[in-house]
């Protein structure tokens, strides 16, 4: 299952650029990201019994998946909720992704966004101490909350634009002198120090959107989540928002790392990992 | 210095309401929230030599003002930036609040939000492993990623308002459909299960926005960053920010924290805590 993309290139400590993401979606015919939401009641009881359940199905469903996802995606919340022994599990998730898989793009989902200073202590916390390639943030305090996660050059800060929950059209839809507070958001972030560095959630919900983001952002990597479990179309999602260098990464959680609660669990993954992949590699083949 | 207050009201497990916070603010005559953001670059060095100098640094700074304060609140991203170690001394700070001081209102300043079943998930970390009275939350993904916060109905959930930083003027004070998009956030939130418990953030550097602020929430907690360090001023906050149940908490955190570097910070510390009780004290007896 090796072999067939250039570790030689990587090293554990060595964050990709996009030309390097971009390259391994060719290799690998896939834009899979795979969100790694652990939920105890929801693994297979077997693991349960294990010393670290968490990190046991995450090794598991990275081992069987690894070759059709270019990406993973912890999202701290489900961490966090198991108190130090989640924060442990994340932790050595991380290393074994960056050990293990060093062609594999790392995303911390973790939303963040604070005052400048305590930006910077979030960055330090997922770029410096856990060494994830990228994080997600938010947006709403403005330009100070992010540049201090887009001040470390050599990683990615993926921020939401338009989520894919239905509290999206909440806030973030809202006319803002007449443009959608998304686009608003997304326009103004391109001034900020660095922006080059960054990407952007956009859900799958509604594609059409796709077309106007990539008006104001032909170029930028987009983190989609929506598809699957949420209801969003990969096919629609690509007809609009594909760009010369893919420019997408799709998320799926539930749907792959869920597709069993057995013994086969993994196998399961694999085989849900593989239907979407053979998807996206007859969308990028044509 | 203990005893003044009534401690038999509380147990460590129990949750203030805010008429038992307002109760607090009449009885110490302060309405200050000191907040723990601890950076081991600035604490007194004589701690670097503990086993953990964060909880010890906070232990002391604790004990020394419990009495001139009615709340505390860690921010999160300064536990993180230390990874396991650092989630261990948030753990052992709000352990030590509950038990010794449950007269305390406790704060996770987190600025969380995600799509619902992760918000949940958030709200089981700090509400449930941790045990915090009340988290702070970030509006842009709307009303499912703030309600599964709300539904903890004997916890509060402080959400972003307006911020006390240069970026709150980036997307917070755009106007949408001709209302600022900050009063467009409190005003719809009105309309969330449970919104009663819910707090709002209002940074302290324009004065003139409380009275606004007052004339859609006239009765919720605000809670102030952005005195002292910041530049906001007390008197103008409180001249146009407090209601009859006072309804205000204002945070101070580096002026009281870090009033020293030395041996005696933490009596320092008090001296910072209690110019500004006294300014308080002041306020509320006009």
């Amino acid at each position: 299952m090796h072999g067939f993309y250039k570790l030689s290139e990587f090293s554990a400590l060595n964050t990709m650029t996009t030309q390097q993401l971009t390259e391994q979606i060719r290799i690998k015919n896939s834009f899979l990201c795979i969100g790694l939401d652990v939920d105890l009641d929801k693994i297979p009881k077997h693991l349960l019994a294990t010393e670290d359940p968490i990190f046991e199905f995450n090794k598991a469903i990275i081992d069987a998946t690894h070759d059709l996802a270019v990406a993973y995606k912890p999202n701290t919340a489900f961490y966090e909720a198991y108190g130090i022994k989640g924060w442990q599990s994340l932790q050595k998730t991380i290393q074994y992704l960056n050990q293990n898989y060093p062609e594999l793009f790392t995303i911390a989902d973790a939303k963040r966004g604070d005052i400048g200073n305590t930006s910077g202590m979030y960055a330090k916390a997922f770029f410096e101490d856990l060494n994830f390639d990228s994080v997600t943030v938010a947006p709403y305090m403005g330009k100070d909350s992010v540049e201090p996660f887009l001040a470390f050059e050599d990683k990615h800060t993926i921020m939401l634009a338009l989520t894919s929950n239905e509290g999206a059209f909440d806030f973030q839809t809202l006319g803002v002198d007449g443009i959608e507070l998304y686009k608003q958001v997304i326009a103004t972030s391109r001034n900020w120090n660095n922006a080059v560095n960054l990407m952007y959630v956009v859900g799958a919900t509604k594609a059409e959107y796709f077309a106007e983001i990539r008006k104001i952002i032909p170029d930028s990597f987009l983190l989609v989540p929506g598809i699957g479990a949420q209801g969003g179309s990969l096919s629609e999602v690509c007809q609009y928002g594909l760009n010369d260098q893919v420019g997408l990464l799709v998320n799926s959680s539930r749907g792959i790392i869920y597709a069993s609660d057995s013994i086969d669990f993994a196998e399961k993954a694999r085989d849900a990992a593989l239907l979407v992949q053979q998807e996206m590699k007859a969308i990028l083949q044509k």
